[in-house]
Parts: structure tokens; sequence; C-alpha cells
């Protein structure tokens, strides 16, 4: 069965070398869904989402509310969301669910996924 | 191709044995995503948005407006989700369509998903 | 890594020999998600969001404010977005992505999706 946690951030960020109005710094409130997969387990929960919560909370701790080019050179969308899911496989191990994706919006209309 | 149709349904419920907030009766607006796999037929169709909703409505029925504790010993997202995939199953049994996946949403910012 | 990307586009239509509400001329608001798979480049993109929106814009150019059966003789959602995934493929020749997905929603809570 699989699992889905949505959760939000807000950080400034500008994309070096770009040529257009993202070279500007600005900034997104970026909407997170952490899709983790595993076993029903005899208590009835694959997670208690309370876990999960916490797990997304801390891998998400130091870019809401930073410049994320303070944390990544050239932070795209795709390298955000790389780092992310750096930090939640490292926070899941030794877990009893493993991540299946990572979907990261910037605004309404537009995301990417790593799974 | 895939056809996903969405529905909600209002229950109350419990968390028996739980230590935290979901041990006392509260409720949810649950929302329900039904995915479907089938091949589309000479009307254009894989199958009528009409019938589909038809039988979700059934699967859905006992459980809106319902104490979910007096349906399944211990209704988490995942044990309800469990149970309505049983009932489209038998619903969907002998037409075109197959079930691909069900989400159940608990809140807005969290799913389960059986596939 | 998948980039997703959601448009919307208004039309009217009716299904020819449908029996029920659906053999009226109506519209609705669509909303299109496209979804393409690639590679991270040195950029930093998979592709720049800006350049897929223009594809996605050219392909549904003819499709906004438009009536859906003077370019499709039975315009059924199904039929609508294979219609969208043979221009998309056709604007993403020689480009370093690969469409994965087209969803197309008829209304907010149903949609069909090509893979």
């Amino acid at each position: 069965m699989k699992l889905g946690l949505i959760s939000e951030f807000d950080a400034a960020h500008s994309l070096p070398g770009y040529e257009g109005k993202c070279a500007r710094v600005h900034g997104h409130t970026y909407k997170v869904e952490m899709v983790v997969s595993g076993s029903v387990g005899p208590d009835g929960f694959v997670m208690d989402f309370y876990r999960l919560k916490k797990i997304l909370g801390t891998a998400l701790q130091d870019l809401d509310h930073s410049c994320l080019n303070d944390i990544l050179p050239n932070p795209t969308a795709e390298n955000i969301a790389e780092r992310i899911v750096l930090r939640l496989r490292s926070e899941l191990q030794g877990t009893s669910v493993e991540l299946f994706s990572l979907k990261l919006w910037e605004g309404k209309n537009k995301w990417v996924m790593v799974e």
C-alpha cells in the first residue's frame, strides 16, 4: 500500500545564469508530496501519519523560510527535489516504509517528481 | 486508458487502543479517487462516467454518514481503503474495466492508496 | 525524472447518439496535465517549464474556445485526450523529453489518462 503526505515550505531563490525572469531573486510556496510504500501492520497502519509528518518536517526544515541559493548553487525545482529525496531516504532508513516518490510543485501548475 | 472518478463521504470514527487524539470519536470528509483501466470502445468510451458514478456510489453507500466503527473494528484509513476495494472489485466484476487503484484522503493533506 | 504541467481550455461539445444530457450542446473548462520524463541536464533542468508551456499551448491551441464537434466527430473525453496525445508526441519529437502521460479532466471530479 502507498501513503501520501503533502506539506509546503516558503523559500526564495534565483537561477544564476538563466536568461529570463528566473535570474531575479523571487520566491515560491513550494508544495511537496512524499509517497511511501509498505505493508499494513497488525495495528492497521502502514505508518502512523504523525510519524510520517515528523519525518517530512525534518527533511524540509532547513529549506523553509530560506534563500535556497544559500543551500544549493543552482536551485532549480529538479535540484531541490533531489536534495529532499536524499534527506528523506536518510530519515526513512530503518523504518518499515520505503520512499516511492517525491513530487515538488513550483507554483500551482507545474511540478517535478523523483521516483 | 485509465479513468478516474472522485467522490466524498462523511463519517465518524475513532481508533481503539491508539495513543493520541485519534482515540477520540471524531470525523472526516473522506475523499475517494477510484481509477479503472480499460479500452476505448466503438462508442468512444472506456465506460460512461454516469455508470462509474453509480458503481462508486454503491460501494460507498453504507460508509457515508456512518460511524465507521460500526462497520470495521479498527477503521484506519488503510483498513477503510481495503474495504472499499473489496466492494469495488465485486461491483466491477463482469464489466469491461478493471480496478487499477483506490486512493482515500483523510483530510486534505494525507492519503492511502491500494493498487 | 518526471515533469508535470497543468493547463486549461474552454470548449463546447455534444455527444451525437448519446442517450442523456450529454447529447445536448454544452461545455467544460477542461483541465489538462501533461507529464514528460527525461534526465536532468548540466543546467539543472529536465526541460525549462517555459518551453514545456509553449509546447502544451501549441497542442491545445485549436481546442481552446472551439466547438469540439467541429474537430472530432465524437468528442468524448477519451477521444479528445487521444487527439492531444498525438499532437504532443509530434511537438515533443526531437526534444530531450518523452511524453509519459496525458490526463484530461472533464469537470472537477472525473478524468481520463493516456499513458
